[in-house]
């Protein structure tokens, strides 16, 4: 495998959750296979879980791992090809990422989308260039449209928890926010969900709907109490609209997801990526009781890196 | 030993100290100890020794570190129980514990004061938010009321240069400064020099009296050239005033230890934890004279770190 | 060696040179000559290559890094000795390098010019305080006036991409930019051209004249057409006024360096020690042709650092 950044078929994906799986099991089992190599850990946005789950995934490999924010502590990109220099970026993606695709064997990236720019976000345009010019295997630690570890860490969360024969019903509830959030979490958590063969439905009120390549396949129901029905796991996200995009329509607080919705559902885990506005998004109730898979995503999150990173090695 | 936030008792403390000047002696003799095992030093406020000492310890006992600014490489947390998050905080301390304890284990925490919240300040919130929501053994890098690894490293520093019988007649004394400086390391420096039996005056101007749950057992003593006769160690440092909290009351420059103030006191070595304000606080003639053991209690802080992360694997 | 922080003379140059080669065909060979062995990376200023391949270099030899942002994530640093501590630096640059000192095996430290204060840059003066204060073998990861590890890179390229027995003709050259930039990658280059035996050229508009302690022995000439004659490399870089200090003078677009100036000389190749602003100091189509060397010396970055840390172990 020499690039992570989307779903790519059910193989794939059952492989990298079986790998995941395994390494649960038994964190260090390829602890010297990664000796020499190297991977860079690029940060353009803040980061808790990827960053440290991430290198903690690559020293259960043996690999070592560099972090770089460069949001902070080196020099402004030049994402555009062919401009003249002349303003306040200092440094172009062309000769930074050929740098670091000559000094790393793998590069990790977190690039989250601009909100206002639609069509450079929804052509990936950030980590596209990052892919284009390093020239080596790169990882998505969140990109414009997609966040393929936080789903596979998801995908092996749900694997776990669901031992019956018959596909799981999984929700996608948007759930209200304050701010303009970007849509990577919930088109990867459809894209990976639909892939595997889950049965999905997504709802949210009128108006946020989710770029319709992510979402073919899965039933949209508007009216959130019907959607929870039967529900096996409930995914809680906020996002921002996509038609206008990155805008916050009227925020109806009445989406919060709280237990009196799942009244006549025991069986509902609750999932969320984390960080979670408490009682805006998901309420206390149910984040501190035993619905809430919310830890146990986090957790996974070392191991479903730690399977891509072993895949590249 | 599951948690190090403060002093407990002279067992533990005299244990840790002679543990420390073994690693002194010989840094490396449990460098296998901590293999497989993860620290992650969380700083919500800047560092220079903290940091590096004990990223130098843990590397010492082949302990994987891993540093996260949380106050500029993630989210911003909530640190407040049951509220409803819709303002600036991102993402709340019981779920940001909750994972770093699921990554890690141990973790190290720097959670400087308010110095505007007494009650907050005063139970130390913030460290124990971490304590109680990580649910693994923690290591304090200072919090809001107590700097434990300093002391342990001055009490180190004090053992060293002390051969005599007799218990040592140790100073603590107020300097001048012009920012509101928390009481973390004067609490502690009391705590600990008083549980370690040591003889302790503390001198200040009037009106810095210091939280009386870290003084009980110290003679206080409001003229400092008394307190200074007769003294074998003096420790040098600001802090504002407990009441009312936080504030600087009129700053005496004739506070500032100088040369002079030691002119019959031949033997006393003069200490500070650093950062120090020089010609401020504590004049160049004696930071860069033999009394000095600044740069000693500095170094020893590897060795502090060292004990205690030994103490937890 | 216990300090690396300019040209010392063609012996060690040529050792250095050799070694640097040597490690690129083998990065591994010496990679536990420098186990136990610690090196402080001391960042005043924002850095991407020299980062990244100096902890490439250290990791490759087997010695544990620790990087610092002392800009960002500790103390603010007061230089001048002898000062009233009461303003706006926090620690004194006399205890925060003896701790460092204290701390690791070498130190390598990046410290930008003012560009206002000429005595003090040209004195190089934080270096030096480092050096002084540190008393442990210091690498200059660019100072004031000098980017040695840069220069030690460039003789390495120049080295592997000129067979011929005569000494190659090296021509510096003046590029537009529209900030006041150090003179450090200038004045180095020029004295490790020189001090290696290379026929060195300097080209630049009337008023850009180095600093001539870096330059004696190289050829001035005025007419960049005339300098670029019969180059076998040529240097872009950019550099403000050293008198008027740290000035831009009437910026000239039409020293930016393209591809119809070589029109006659297709031997040439084109260095930049990175970042360089694309269309301004030098055109697309040479940084992206074959003439362009400058993702070579950028890879030889982690060389040149490892043959200097591997020097001193």
């Amino acid at each position: 495998m020499n690039r992570f950044t989307q779903f790519e078929n059910k193989t794939i994906a059952e492989t990298l959750i079986e790998k995941a799986l395994e390494f649960k099991a038994n964190p260090l089992k390829n602890n010297t296979k990664g000796q020499g190599k190297r991977l860079g850990l690029i940060f353009l946005n803040p980061s808790l879980r990827t960053r440290v789950s991430t290198q903690l995934a690559a020293t259960n490999l043996g690999v070592d791992s560099f972090v770089l924010n460069m949001d902070k502590e080196t020099w402004a990109l030049e994402m555009q090809d062919g401009v003249l220099m002349n303003k306040n970026k200092v440094e172009h993606i062309k000769d930074a990422a050929a740098v670091l695709g000559g000094y790393f064997d793998m590069l990790a990236i977190r690039a989250f989308p601009t909100l206002t720019n639609k069509e450079e976000d929804t052509e990936d345009f950030t980590i596209n260039q990052f892919i284009k010019y390093s020239g080596i295997p790169v990882i998505s630690l969140e990109s414009a449209i997609r966040h393929p570890l936080q789903s596979l860490a998801d995908m092996v969360s749900i694997r776990e928890s669901f031992q019956e024969k018959r596909k799981p019903k999984v929700v996608l509830t948007w759930a209200p926010h304050i701010k303009s959030i970007p849509h990577a979490v919930a088109n990867s958590f459809s894209e990976w969900a639909l892939g595997c063969g889950h049965d999905l439905t997504i709802t949210h009120p009128v108006g946020y709907e989710l770029d319709e390549q992510f979402t073919q396949g899965a039933t949209i129901e508007y009216n959130q109490k019907k959607a929870l029905e039967d529900a096996d796991f409930v995914y809680v996200k906020n996002w921002s609209a996509f038609n206008p995009y990155g805008k916050i329509l009227k925020v109806d607080e009445n989406w919060l997801l709280k237990e009196s919705k799942l009244a006549n559902n025991q069986q509902a885990k609750i999932m969320h990526c984390l960080p979670v506005r408490r009682n805006l998004e998901l309420s206390d109730e149910i984040l501190d009781g035993n619905r809430s898979l919310v830890q146990t995503q986090a957790k996974n999150r070392i191991f479903a890196a730690q399977a891509v990173i072993d895949a590249m090695i």
